[in-house]
């Protein structure tokens, strides 16, 4: 067979990465990274409201052409590589990241009349700003319709769609008026790949519906009129503007258009492959199969496995999502995650300890000469709320042990602790359901660099811990999309054996370290389960939510 | 009448402080200080065990004669000052120090052959080595003699004189053995200045018995032989060698020798004052009443008020102790502490944020503009354990609310905060039990320079914070028992009337402030009564002793 290439586009939080990758063996040829260039590393932000993050849906555009582009002029010094070689294009995307367009699929901040309107902007994922209606929606839900949140964990988050355009409907009516449509990023740079004008025409991914919106086939696609009229009549209304149908990666999106073969100098007419969302695509380009979690470790963590449609297949309680077809075709996706991993340990390093990278190294090694439960320390991974299995945003970080003497790389390791117990909450409920877990594949930064980070957590959730072969798990898996999506190989499946890889290194349960941490998870879950108010009986459960409200309500009177 | 003069000599953890006062109005006209010259600023320390501290009794001895002879030179620039004109001596110091003597009352440590040896030493207050001997006693209290631990709140400590003796006895016979008595540092200095030469013509003070050693006239004194006997018979012999009676500071403990007048360039004859702890001669220094608590605040605070002889006492369940004649003659003593205060914001300081004195100011600032609940956390102050109200050496410290952007000073003036609700949970106790508290009088350094400090428990306590006149009041409150010895007053309130103060700044509780602080104690008050085992259902009580067990487990295993 002739050598033949895909292209991954991997849309993040602060920039695009393009990375051309061989189809024989997974192997990058190009790559390359464009920052978006508005806001605050590709962020716009509002210094008089915290919960608040928008993207300037031109940056998108801007990233795109110019990873592409670059990520091709750098695979063509690879003997073998040629354009017209590229089999097709696939795209993974933060989200939920809404964008509010025309009726010709256009972004209207894309017009000079929204430019500088912050509702007019794509609402990144890590946009809270919707906290309220996401509450409002949860209690609606539970008591309307529970069939709408049962599959994502019985609480709808201020991160996804509705929340987030009921939120524009409140403080921007003449954006949601001027709106004719939504579209999730993941779904809209495909489409403008492929030349797509019109909303209605946009082949929507499931990963995004299904995970993000309360789309479900089981219960006739999105939240019904009359379910979205309780919260206001003209959400009711724009149900008909959205989509009835959305898709797993089983076919293309579209196909390039001649317009943005021009631009990137890619054979027009080539797939391009359904989009879906960076943790969903990572866990693709991991190798995720029956049995094993992926781990997308950043500054937060999501977590990633499937399970077969064929097996029936009940909701897991306080996971995000359970949707057939959002990571691969013929699969049930299930995605789960953390609030704050990477960030945690930056919160202690920078804001507590003031320290930089060099900090984070140093602790590390000092944190890394601990033994197992020597600190007295335990503490609850919470400063940004739980995600999994409790799916409450109004938690907060809890440490219990110190003494005179308890030093910064001990309080470091115990936070690593905190958020492996946390990792085996989840990998514990996932089991309980059902669902077998008997490996566990990381990426990411930390995952890469950080030893003792992925020994604690092989001692703690008492599985060997893999590491992804590829640096770009996102892009590979889009890759791999694209890979099928043009035919390249007859399955995900086919195209994960050939194209992923795990390293070499791997990380072993070590008995002694296990048992203590078997102890010190048991008082975790004491914690974890008074604290989140999972048993529910003492008011210690409330605590949190009290000083959160008292904190409130003192920033209010000032 | 001529003008007339004392002497207070104030035997701290790190040097002895001398000063000469005015027996009109208090005033201080000479000051020395002299550092202990033994191990680390004055305190033997072992590397491998931290509960060691352990200082030479020789050094009391230079520091005596230094900071004596220093002070008096330079009272003697002032006008009106001779040493002539001194018309007494009050010793104030640390404790439970106990010492072991020989037959002729001499320190064992002062003989070539024990020079060296840690246990001849004297065993300085915060020497924690006797931890299981103090559990031991308690429990064989608990069981046959609850009445020996009922006046000091119920548990016996670490600290104190039992504990020491009997673990100097399992450690080191060979120093039990060639000891002819044990004397209390504050007994032993006014001894060695009237030249006593025998550990049974010391006069006790009442104030050391009664808190440390269970003496209690009530019950005959010293616990009786049976019960030591069942600790060991070793200790039940012991007794015959201590002492039968402790007095209160109603008489002197002896007069001034002919060789320490010599030494020291004072007339022979005059009265050596009681000696006493330095917190309770500190209280007496800050103007102690019925109604007054006084907090003693450096790396600990130490709590001191008094109750009437004439009214009824009951014991108050978690206060160190209830002595009469402790404090002052003709008043209970009672004795309240909190482990950790100074330590605490210097751990977090020095240990956590690797600063100094400069970031304590810093730190202070920040901290300053911060509201009431602003941060939303809040902590427990149980670091190094909780002397009053639970007496459990066994807690740890706990934060709770910690978001992504926490701040150092945030968690700075939460651990302030922390130390407040522990003096409220004090005062509270202390009133519950019929002791009226209606002002507090803080002396020590952080009470003088830290205004953010002492706002914080204004409004935590809803009362008035002042600040004593003096900045020695330890050893004015010493002074101030010579000048009373000397016959310069009748008694002393009469004395106190005089010869103490307070300052013109005064903190005040204000309104808002107290009110969101009475919520937050009611908080503090949970997480205290839960983890402190005071509502003892669910097994969180327990969570911070599995820790440490576990811990110890761990180094052990090691």
């Amino acid at each position: 067979m002739p050598p033949a290439f895909v292209l991954g586009v991997d849309f993040g939080t602060n920039s695009a990465r393009a990375v051309v990758v061989d189809c024989a063996d997974g192997r990058a040829v190009g790559t390359a990274v464009v920052e978006y260039p508005s806001g605050e590393h590709g962020v716009i932000t509002d210094p008089k409201d915290p919960h608040l993050a928008r993207q300037h849906p031109g940056d998108y555009l801007v990233a795109l052409k110019g990873s592409v582009t670059r990520a091709l002029r750098a695979a063509k010094r690879k003997q073998g590589f040629a354009a017209a070689r590229v089999l097709g294009v696939g795209v993974d995307t933060t989200g939920s990241t809404p964008i509010p367009v025309d009726a010709s699929c256009r972004p209207l901040a894309l017009e000079k009349r929204w430019r500088k309107h912050p509702a007019a902007q794509a609402w990144l994922w890590k946009d809270h700003t919707g906290a309220e209606e996401a509450a409002a929606i949860t209690e609606a839900a539970r008591r309307h319709a529970p069939e709408y949140v049962a599959p994502i964990g019985g609480t709808y988050s201020s991160e996804w769609f509705w929340s987030k355009i009921w939120k524009c409907l409140k403080v921007a009516p003449e954006v949601f008026d001027a709106a004719a449509s939504w579209v999730e990023l993941a779904d809209y740079v495909p489409a403008v790949l492929a030349g797509i004008t019109d909303p209605a025409a946009i082949r929507r991914c499931v990963c995004a519906a299904g995970h993000k919106a309360m789309y479900a086939e089981a219960h006739g696609g999105l939240p019904d009129a009359a379910f979205l009229a309780r919260l206001d009549p003209r959400l009711a209304a724009l149900r008909g503007h959205l989509f009835t149908k959305a898709h797993a990666a089983d076919r293309p999106a579209g196909r390039l258009s001649e317009a943005w073969a021009q631009e990137l100098g890619l054979p027009a007419g080539i797939p391009i492959a359904m989009g879906g969302f960076d943790a969903h695509y990572g866990a693709v380009g991991a190798g995720v199969k029956s049995g094993t979690l992926v781990k997308i470790i950043g500054t937060s963590t999501c977590d990633v496995a499937i399970a077969p449609l064929s097996a029936p297949m009940a909701d897991v309680p306080g996971i995000c999502g359970i949707v057939p077809g959002s990571v691969m075709p013929g699969w049930y996706g299930l995605e789960a995650g953390q609030s704050a991993v990477g960030d945690l340990l930056n919160w202690w390093v920078a804001e507590v300890c003031e320290g930089d990278a060099r900090l984070h190294a140093r602790l590390t090694a000092e944190a890394a000469g601990q033994r197992p439960g020597e600190s007295g320390l335990l503490a609850l991974d919470w400063n940004n709320g739980n995600r999994t299995i409790l799916v409450d945003p109004r938690l907060t970080g809890l440490l219990v042990g110190q003494t005179l003497h308890t030093s910064r790389a001990e309080v470091y390791r115990a936070l690593i602790e905190a958020t492996a117990f946390g990792a085996r909450a989840i990998v514990e409920r996932l089991r309980e359901n059902g669902v077998p877990i008997d490996r566990v594949v990381c990426c990411g930064g930390i995952a890469e660099k950080n030893a003792l980070f992925m020994q604690v957590y092989a001692d703690v959730l008492g599985h060997p811990m893999h590491i992804a072969g590829s640096p770009q798990t996102t892009a590979l898996g889009a890759a791999i999309s694209a890979a099928v999506a043009a035919g390249r190989y007859p399955s995900f499946e086919a195209a994960q054996g050939k194209m992923t890889s795990l390293q070499a290194k791997r990380f072993t349960p070590r008995p002694e370290a296990r048992a203590v941490y078997d102890d010190l998870y048991k008082m975790y879950r004491e914690l974890h389960d008074t604290f989140g108010a999972m048993s529910g009986k003492p008011d210690l459960p409330t605590l949190m939510k009290r000083l959160l409200a008292l904190r409130e309500r003192v920033v209010a009177a000032a």
